[in-house]
């Protein structure tokens, strides 16, 4: 039978780590790692929103995604010397922020903005997924700051939790959690997000060179979602110690 | 019963045409019409590759769309004057090269590029979708002209027909080929990229600020499929008339 | 005796059309023809007027000239991609805009501004002329919409017409109107925008890699004169027509 | 009877300064003063050509126009900063080079370019026609130096001398080489570039926010002519003295 | 007596520490630690050299410096999303790479290329000298992963070992290695590198507001080294355990 | 004995010149002559300061740097054309600004600022010690102006001289006043900016592939101490003839 080269069943999560209170100044800041992937997801509160948004009593949610140069086994050469962001950047950017502004109410927010960004350390496939899942707990904790600093018009903004996994299909074979040997060489490719209640947020499936049947992706989403529920329960484990830095006290 | 403003059944596609020969000089010109929403389409050839593909005797398409600045309801910003490329033209531009690479044999084309424009003349809503689904008559247009220039290694480079549609869940009714009027208020957007065949090129659904059950998506993909299922044959009954323009003579 | 490739008499327009209503977004929207260069017309109307100019009571008007990728016989560079304007591009938009603005009162806009916005979609020389003389036929349905509207302080802002022709010396002889193939070999190329009084609005005359007698000028201008008498004739007839669209209901 | 603010004639040229040898690091570089405007300009030789003219065993000629921040009345921002070149400066720095290369015969330089830079270190009107006045007697110098260093294919490469005036419509009257002061009340302004045979390279009239009958445009020409000759013989004798700097050893 | 926010002595050093392997692409990648200032320093070997340097037979190293958004107190914003590199990193860059070119000999690398990344995760004052002093070590590894690889002229490319702390006048008082507290309320600043022998590789010292007597740069002087002792020292310990990773088997 | 190529004594200063007035427009206008660098500075006025500011009553000083592109012996690139600034601009530019801010009370400004520009005409050497040397007796200039004005709150707010100087260790000795030949070669480079009290504003010395002992910082912070005396006393004859212009009549 043939087996994948980290020994785990087509169906299994690689070892998922959740890293609370990473770094200080942000209000959330999580490092998060799926096997030898490992990111960096951080939610800082600023005052204010958009100028397309002022005076709407609502907040906002942005999220910006990035490669260090070295994370890759290639370096690859950083935006900000190229003056311009890539396509996959863009794109991955703005599947983050959409996916996280499914569970949060942003009336709940007041005129206040959270800033997620996801800086990939290291890359070994699914940063995407990773990066999602991650900021999710990084939001999660900057919800309680913002709680404790009398921000919140409504004590609890959080309406779901957020997970996302990606599948694919890989020697013929409906596979969980590709790493980079798989990934660069699946026949289709396909990034799930959903939440804790099995709702889907996002649905991304890709034939790679190949095109797919009705029943693969049936298949796909089977594998996706029972992963999705275990990466719910380690996100709601790691959100169960207390906040991880010092709680401002109330201001408002 | 509650029915669509523009008084179509749920399940029903907004009238469909392909200009063919839109333009003469690029080897595939196309305007295609989905309702009141209008892209220009086009195939052009050029001789070599991308620098990171010489020497391996393969071909290379890539694609970029774009939207006029007057196409949509209000102006819109040129983004050759904002001097940056934003997020969401970006992720369409990947999504129509990926989706058209799906149905080429890039091997047949030698070392020469196909290069699809897909500019906006008039938007109302499925825009991406219509771009893929006129890119690919143009696509078979500029194939008859490489072949009639004695450019192909193969002489049937298509191994399929692409073509794409949205659906969404609007009023709590899953409909298809939704306008701008439909698109700005659904609570689902989906858009599938399918072959003739039936299976599937790519699927991107997406809950905005809301999420959806797995029945919805199963039921958004029932209708999308069969959708493009009456795509296709537009696309077929379009290509069956001979080239729009002056073929060149074989050089090879 | 020497004639041209496509038979017209040296002094001979190409056929010129235009399509009044080619989109429905606009205020005014209108494709010109002449002869196979093809270059849709837009003229949008947004409230507010740029920041250097608020408060003055004026309006204004600002154009923008862009050439589609595939719209040259070669696939040109989209510029957006590039991350920025040609001087070429630059040179044009500012030529449209200038001669524009003189054939209308800014007073009576209010603060509102006109933005033309010119993207050829099929070149064959002269694509600027015809965006000069496509232009004001938008902006005169445009002007239409605003009257319609309420938001105009002078029921007829425009003081007189605006077209504009090429000429210039090919094969030792003056032509008018040349196209791509004329073009590409002229010795002396001119552009002339004028007004329906026959009066100047802008001279533009160059020898390419070559100087040419003023009586040479003196000639070309002969041409362009009368030449633009008949696109005048064009656009009057042109504009005879009802608003092509649904005019709004008066708000001031 | 009106008179000019600085006491000249309508048809009087201000005093013309040419300072050749004003750098020492270019082949030509020359101080060029109309009145106030003052213009450093360079011209430069490098081996070599842009890469879509390699191997064609002609040379080529590139010009840029820039303006110093601190030039004009107002400090204007540096285009370096802004990270982005004005419509303005790339019209004019285009300007510049077509002129220039219709006096030189591009096969004689070989594969060598000669970059030519005109930079405004005070502006007061007529700074680009100062420019390509000022240019010529710097590439004069450069070609000096060219044949100097053998490198030359035939060596007088010079087929004509190039000045360049600007004349308008002020206060009703015809004006040649208008100051600041005029220039930005002027009712029409026309820059003409000519060579010492009397023959044009270059005419561009503008109305400005008016129209000008043809009689305007004629009388205009009569003034640049015979305005552009006095400047002919203003560059002929400042060339008459020998060349400023170190000539370098014949190396071909 | 007055005494530092955290109790240190003005003379001593925040806790340091270096983690090297921190990831494992890059040839090395060390987290290097001053107090709470945290700095991912990575060094990447790529085949080539730029352009510039082809042919010769010598290496290069180049140095990349940048801040992650959510480093600092306030959230800043990303270079890349600005679309340029602003002042302060190029500055930082442009030194990282000067220092550690001071210690390593270019002929012995052949013609390959080391490329620094430094990527400050948390910032807390000194983030350019903990950069320097972490990306001496993260050099350290990828020579010797280079020597395994067989791809070194010379066995011992680096000449000296390379270090660099902050030091300055607060509150009158002449202080080492200076947390943000005190950097941002500091009346002299100045940063110094040097080696293990002692010697100097860059200093730099500015007066922040206000101007300071030689006798001031003295102390800040032997301040400075006797510091920069105990950092080589504490580099020379984390550089005694064994290379972090997989050494590559010789290939040459 | 070596001697140096231009016959100077180690400790030596090139011919140094300053021309107030050299240009009409700005408040202060220097050119400033280091031997054959020459450098244009200008200090212009403008109302308000950067919106980061406003509010505070204070005032402030920016400066850019730029080469002219014919100002090295080989033309270099003109950054406005390459759309980007390049490191060592940014840091020339940065290192004007902060050393000119040390000499200036900024709340005497009121809400003003002081743009400085230096803009390089010819390089060779010293450029940014010419730069900040020049821009200060510009800067003289502009604070006459404003005080004339009557736009300060303070009569005097400069409260000491500014002056700078590049100091080397070339062919083993230390050398003042470096020129292009010596700077090309030295082992070690410094740039000290001092004040006419003595006290130091910035010192920032770089070994060049090398390193240095400190007694090689002293010998060099010597020489170079000397050095910037005369500077001084060159800047005080300079500023000691009246104002070189027409001074405004008080506003205030």
């Amino acid at each position: 039978m043939s087996t994948r080269e980290d020994g785990r069943a087509d169906n299994e999560l690689r070892p998922i780590k959740f890293t609370r209170g990473f770094t200080s100044h942000p209000a959330g800041s999580v490092l998060v790692e799926f096997g030898n992937t490992r990111v960096m997801c951080t939610a800082s509160v600023t005052e204010g929103v958009p100028s397309w948004r002022r005076g709407s009593g609502l907040g906002w949610l942005t999220a910006e995604y990035s490669m260090l140069p070295a994370a890759t086994h290639e370096r690859n050469k950083r935006e900000s010397v190229r003056g311009k962001i890539g396509g996959r950047t863009h794109e991955i950017s703005r599947l983050v922020g959409r996916s996280l502004r499914a569970c949060i109410d942003l009336a709940a927010l007041g005129e206040n903005t959270v800033a997620i960004d996801c800086d990939v350390l290291q890359a070994d496939g699914g940063t995407r997924t990773a990066a999602i899942t991650g900021a999710y707990v990084a939001l999660a904790d900057a919800v309680t700051w913002l709680g404790a600093a009398g921000k919140l018009n409504d004590p609890q903004p959080l309406s779901c939790v957020i997970a996302a996994i990606s599948v694919g299909v890989v020697d013929g074979r409906v596979r969980l959690d590709l790493p980079y040997e798989e990934d660069s060489r699946a026949e289709v490719d396909m990034n799930v997000v959903a939440t804790d209640a099995g709702t889907l947020v996002e649905v991304q499936g890709t034939g790679e060179g190949a095109t797919f049947p009705r029943r693969t992706l049936d298949a796909m989403l089977d594998v996706a979602t029972a992963g999705i529920e275990q990466l719910v329960e380690a996100q709601r484990e790691a959100l169960a110690a207390p906040y991880p830095g010092v709680l401002p006290a109330a201001s408002k």
